[in-house]
């Protein structure tokens, strides 16, 4: 026969499913013997049962409720006519799965017209007492009649109108006591019952009460997005309530095992004497460090200490605990893990490791990945925050960090004032790749376009520079130099402050504070450099990039993007020379011209990465791009390459498309002018041989982009290949170099065996995959993507976090096949997803032998793949 | 021991993989006791054997040669020594896969200097025979010993200068003894050897150079871009030659075994007396009609009618023969199926039925579907295309017919000179929704961008009208009403001819000719009706197309595109309000408005369909595709919406977008506009509940374009579902009606299962999968896909035929997926490539139930899915 009714200490964590989250964690700390509030939980079998059974409860669980009602009166020493100590309960629901906000509680419950001046005396506070009385009824009025709240409200406002009251505590319990008594006529009116005076009646009814809102709207509306089945149902607890504001010997708290912000080993927290955790909340006085509880209450301070060990010790964690003392009596309400700070979870999670509390492996499950973002950028102080004028919230937070400068609204400002000493923040619709320059010299950028992986967003977090972007209330006018948000509007040269990790602007200037990397991080990412399987490279060209990876430990280059460096002038102009020329042999020139600053570039970047793997990617974006945009860009151009205006407007139609994105770009152009990669490819050669010269055995790995085709992988990889054999023969030098393909359209990723046949590694392009794969493009997502988030029917935004169903499947499909064909061959991601916690655990279990991402965020990804390291393992 | 050599009469044509096409091809007619010049074939195997031991011919295929050497002097009673019949052969190379023009050929081989005094005699044509020989030295030469033609060339060159002749015809029989003299000095110069008078010698030589042949630089990318394995290799062909020109008792041939332009039951072809088949092509006699021949030497007529009778029979189609006569003796060099216009293809299918010769099923197979458009459309004039003057043949044949008219640039102009009843020729950059009216009114649609499914080829299909895209050597200049092409310029007014079978432009008017169905057509398109299994229905929404498409025998409509509605003013004004309001009120008030329009044209839709099923699309097109474009066109629109250009301006920035196929459009319009589509929705079933009161159940299919995720599905197919009910409920009604999503992301292929619960059917839009898939912009992949399928990197054009490999693959993965969870659900395809017949050959394999496509491309699809069932049940 099935139980219904389980008494805490029947219980454990373990029964979870039957008992609930509130419930089974309730259970789990009376079976450690801590001081728990008793009560006992009505299972969730029993919820299923009643919505099923025409929402009756039967005669076995009410007989089961009255039972351990006796247990609790006896176990509890109290009792719910005993008139020294008043049994009151609390009534609340606990789903196995956290629905926070969503179904109802009943506090108070057991008060009636008859105990309520007991209960005033027995807590020494009338007004607390009619107050708790008022909140019941108003409460079970509306959880288990369905009266609306409203028309208590009503009659509450009406007394503090008359009153001339602005605050509710100004309520006496006079005036509490009048307003009972009307609440008791609303009863009668919209119900038609009074409220039962019998306590057993009222616990049934809130039980009942409970029981139904696992199907109110909201809550099946919540389960519908977060995916939670309605069969599983909710618990009810029913626990004995205890009061802080009982006396002077009484009081509440709220504590830290441990510092949240710095991890260091001592009680954090705050609590309250004679007083309930409302009063905390209420600000009406101010909370005492729990420090100090050691003088007024020295063995409940000992107590407390003992516990929180104990507990620590027990969930293997830092924990966020709540406490109430009644008549110098401790009474733990709630116990979980505590949130903490990047840097707090550090020590804290080298400490358990000293202590012997965790082992490294667990200790290393402890910490956030997304989190050690904070340790890597300048955060505000938050005091100053606080105070700050928000300009806007509604910007994504496209890449971490805070900054204050002055607004500009192009490039070539930026420029201009970085260069006399002012910092400024670049504000634009978009950035594009002309921008490039300007961005680097500002402290921030801002856009009102585009999404977490526009131009703007991929560019700055490669820069490890913070960026604002998407932000669409902002109306900017780049042309009069001046935006306009919903509050006011701003100039250039008008300070603002940006916020990275939230997606914040501010108005002017707010203090800064750079973190750093201690002892306790390099400890930690040690052993999980130690453990992880999959290796992390970074995506980067430039210098500085380059080294902020080397610096954070990456295993080399997973993407050195080559267009890039095309926004300096002279090899800019030259490639204008190549696509505006006619002739080919004007072409060729302008080929052996690019050739030389290529190899510069090249060699550059084998300077710094040495011996390391080091993936290039061959020119992958549109002509266009490189191509004048404004007209007096144009008339410039024109009269460099000494055309006339009229041939490069002709051009730039010719080159024009309406979905660039799915245009002649990647290995078509190459396709199309072969040349273009030749000419890269040996530039990579010659500088991978002047390295090689001096003994330095480079790596490159040459990635021919967007393949669709075998054809097309198979033409070009002999094409190039030919053309280095050809060089390595004249130059009488022997180089190890390989030939991929970079899998990023549907179709290659189906085909991927057939593509594997003609490289020596394939590297998956996950942005341009999620791209084609929903037909979401990235640039214009952004209008109704959010929206898609925040609604849930998307469960994550799948730019930032690789989309696992669809998008996985194809990666799924295309590795699979791969490993048919090559069981050894080398696997990467180089998408923005490589630097995702979530992603980097689906690409760890799919086999890929490293993800890439921007320097910036590769701590997070060797944590990332360290945990999937773990969790595989188990 | 293998076999390396068979004599005719020891093969058949099932040895074609050991005796190549050609060879067992005559094996097989000398097998049917046709009279063949006797020969032998070495064998595909000897040739590989041959290549890969070091290209040498071993003893034993020597001595088979030999053998067979002397077998042929015997059966054909010639010899290479025999001065009264003398033997010559040709030596061809036949792989077992047809690759034209690969591989080389000698003929005449067994001359010399001894005998080719004693061939003059025989043919009694000196010039003849010394032409012969020199032309069996410059192949030889060439072939054998690799000397590079230009050597040969410049003699013959020199020749003719000295004696200023123009033609090579014009050498007379001393000249051409001399250049035989000036060609055997090159043969010492430059190869170093002479050319072997021993005719074994010059056999072996000639078998040995057309096995080397299989691996020249021309063969092997041949194979390469064709998927011929290299490992077949060729056979080579020996064979007796005989001269048609030897006197006037011979002559030479060529004829169709029925009238390949109408199919009429008699031989069709020309001969001549003294010729050789060089005599018809070099044009200077005029050849005879077969029947003529009749006449001439009766005997042999009626020998060729039996013959041909008899290869009828044989190979059970209609064959393209070639023949010679010696000394009044018939030889037959070649059959093969001949081709056929339509128009006969299906006379033939019909009369081989009647005749017995095929079963319905065979004469079915036998008709190209492609070619039936050339019944559906009108075209030139063969005489008068053939004396035109070109303006390009590089346009794409984007929708077939044939048209002459006076070249417009504008739709206004196209609609303003059609009124006063001028034929027009509508030549644009690429066309736009607001064409549609002036392209209606056209004789023809030419276009410089975009590609087969470009907005111009899509709807000029859907309007059976001839248009010719992406003709890029068009230089247009819209604003001056002028074009420009490589041989010269054309302005407003001006005539051409538009050929849309061959994407072929002409100057000037060229006579068009109407083609019409006939019985034969009907006779034979009724058994492919009762044979096929999946269902054809149309693409189309106006009532012209819904007619053409039912007079062709559509079961119903499988694509209404809802915004082709919205190109009438008042709709498209109301939408534009919609969309350019701010007001909640005014936004409901315009789709009010709208309802009433999209009322009526689904009871116009309802009212030609009556009960057969229709799929109506809900809006897929982006907003900012219904806002006016032009300077001009903002201020009439902001004149009438009561707007200022400034808000329309703004309004179109904010909804332009980068990349519009990957943007805001389809059911992601539903999400954040619900509106639009419950305003759809209403109209569809008002408009069907008015046809119920007339007593006509009509079947409506409700399709939610652009799924990519599960919960947008589930959300909007509720929310439509609901409205409908709702109204159902209160006009009080019952009705049937479906909601179904359309498949076309490769997320939603992917996770087609799941979108599959919440869909009464599925249709797949194979044309936007193509673009996901790919990564090819349709509009925008003719600057590459042309080049691509002209070098085989593809195999066929992708939005032509869909792509087997890459969509292919997504679909069956939907597929399968579907049938797990609902096996019998409707799965339609409607994309273009519903009409074409290798696609269709893979929709039907895979087990879709029906493919829509253009109206005039039904019968294509229906003798399509005719001959899958026959093939699948093969």
């Amino acid at each position: 026969m099935m139980q219904h009714v389980y008494d805490f200490n029947e219980g454990s964590l373990e029964m979870k499913e039957l008992l609930g989250g509130k419930g089974s964690n309730l259970a789990e700390m009376t079976r450690l013997d801590l001081p728990v509030p008793k009560g006992f939980v009505i299972t969730t079998a029993t919820c299923i049962d009643y919505l099923e059974q025409g929402e009756e409860l039967d005669a076995m669980t009410q007989s089961e409720i009255n039972a351990a009602l006796i247990r609790l009166e006896e176990s509890s020493g109290k009792g719910f006519s005993d008139t020294e100590n008043l049994l009151l309960v609390s009534v609340r629901s606990g789903a196995t799965i956290s629905m926070p906000g969503m179904m109802d509680t009943i506090l108070n419950v057991g008060l009636n017209d008859a105990n309520v001046a007991r209960f005033a005396q027995i807590t020494q506070d009338e007004r607390f007492a009619y107050d708790c009385y008022r909140r019941l009824l108003q409460m079970y009025g509306n959880v288990v009649y369905g009266i609306d709240m409203k028309h208590f409200d009503n009659i509450l406002n009406q007394v503090k109108r008359n009153k001339r009251y602005s605050q509710d505590f100004e309520l006496t319990a006079e005036d509490l006591k009048a307003i009972i008594d009307q609440y008791k006529d609303i009863y009668m009116e919209i119900a038609g019952k009074a409220f039962p005076q019998d306590v057993k009646a009222q616990i049934m009814g809130a039980v009942e009460a409970v029981f139904k809102s696992w199907n109110n709207d909201r809550a099946k509306i919540y389960r519908k997005l977060n995916n939670i089945p309605d069969s599983i149902g909710t618990a009810v607890t029913i626990q004995e309530m205890v009061f802080g504001n009982k006396n002077e010997e009484s009081g509440t708290g709220v504590l830290f095992t441990r510092n949240p912000s710095t991890g260091e080993d001592q009680l954090y927290g705050e609590f309250l004497l004679n007083a309930q955790g409302e009063d905390v909340v209420a600000g009406i006085r101010t909370p005492i460090s729990i420090n100090r509880l050691n003088e007024s209450m020295p063995e409940i301070y000992t107590e407390l200490l003992d516990m929180t060990n104990k507990l620590e010790q027990h969930y293997k964690d830092m924990q966020d605990v709540e406490f109430t003392i009644e008549d110098r009596k401790l009474h733990l309400l709630q116990t979980r893990n505590g949130k903490r700070g990047a840097k707090s979870a550090f020590k804290i999670a080298a400490d358990f490791v000293n202590e012997g509390i965790l082992t490294k492996e667990e200790a290393l499950l402890t910490i956030d990945p997304e989190s050690i973002n904070q340790l890597l950028h300048p955060t505000f102080d938050e005091k100053d925050l606080a105070q700050a004028e928000l300009v806007t919230d509604n910007g994504l937070p496209a890449s971490p960090g805070a900054a204050t400068g002055h607004i500009v609204f192009d490039a070539e400002t930026a420029k201009e004032w970085s260069e006399l000493g002012k910092p400024v923040i670049l504000v634009r619709h978009e950035t594009s790749p002309e921008d490039i320059e300007g961005m680097s010299v500002s402290e921030a950028i801002v856009t009102n376009h585009g999404g977490m992986t526009s131009h703007a967003a991929v560019v700055a977090r490669g820069m490890g520079k913070c960026c604002v972007a998407g932000c669409d209330v902002l109306e900017i006018n780049e042309e009069q130099k001046s935006l306009r948000y919903p509050g006011g509007s701003l100039i250039e040269g008008d300070i603002i402050s940006v916020d990275g990790d939230t997606g914040s602007l501010y108005v002017g200037a707010i203090q800064t504070r750079n973190s750093d990397l201690d002892e306790n991080y390099h400890t930690v990412m040690s052993w999980a450099n130690d453990i992880a399987t999959v290796k992390v490279r970074m995506n980067a060209e430039t210098p500085l990039d380059i080294q902020a990876g080397l610096d954070f430990g990456a295993t080399g280059i997973g993407l050195v993007r080559t267009e890039h460096m095309f926004f300096q002038p002279e090899p800019l102009s030259e490639l204008r020379r190549f696509i505006l020329s006619n002739s080919d042999n004007e072409r060729k020139d302008a080929l052996e011209s690019i050739l030389i600053h290529q190899q510069n570039d090249f060699r550059e970047i084998f300077e710094l990465i040495q011996d390391k793997p080091t993936v290039i990617r061959l020119l992958d974006m549109p002509l266009h791009e490189f191509l004048p945009n404004s007209k007096q860009d144009i008339e410039i151009v024109a009269s460099q390459q000494n055309v006339s205006v009229e041939d490069i407007s002709q051009r730039l139609t010719g080159l024009k498309e309406l979905n660039p994105m799915l245009g002649h770009r990647g290995c078509r152009l190459a396709m199309t002018y072969p040349g273009l990669y030749l000419m890269q490819a040996e530039a990579i050669m010659l500088a991978a041989i002047e390295l090689n010269n001096k003994d330095i055995a480079v790596k490159p790995e040459i990635m021919i982009p967007l393949v669709s085709t075998e054809r097309e992988t198979a033409y070009l990889r002999e094409m190039i290949q030919e053309r280095i054999e050809a060089l390595l023969e004249e130059h009488q030098v022997q180089l190890a170099y390989t030939i991929g393909a970079m899998i990023e359209t549907p179709r290659a990723s189906l085909i991927a065996d057939k593509i594997a046949q003609h490289s020596d590694f394939c590297s998956f392009g996950t942005n341009d995959l999620t791209q084609m794969a929903f037909g979401y493009s990235r640039d214009d997502a952004g209008k109704f993507l959010n929206q898609y988030v925040n609604e849930g029917v998307l469960a994550y935004d799948p730019f930032q976090r690789v989309d696992e169903e669809g998008v996985g499947a194809l990666l799924q499909i295309a590795i699979e096949n791969i490993k048919k064909v090559n069981s050894t061959m080398k696997l990467g991601i180089c998408g923005e997803h490589g630097g995702n916690p979530k992603s980097v655990e689906l690409f760890a279990s799919l086999g890929f032998s490293y993800v890439s991402c921007s320097p910036y965020r590769i701590p997070i990804a060797q944590m990332s793949v360290a945990q999937s390291a773990i969790k595989l393992k188990q």
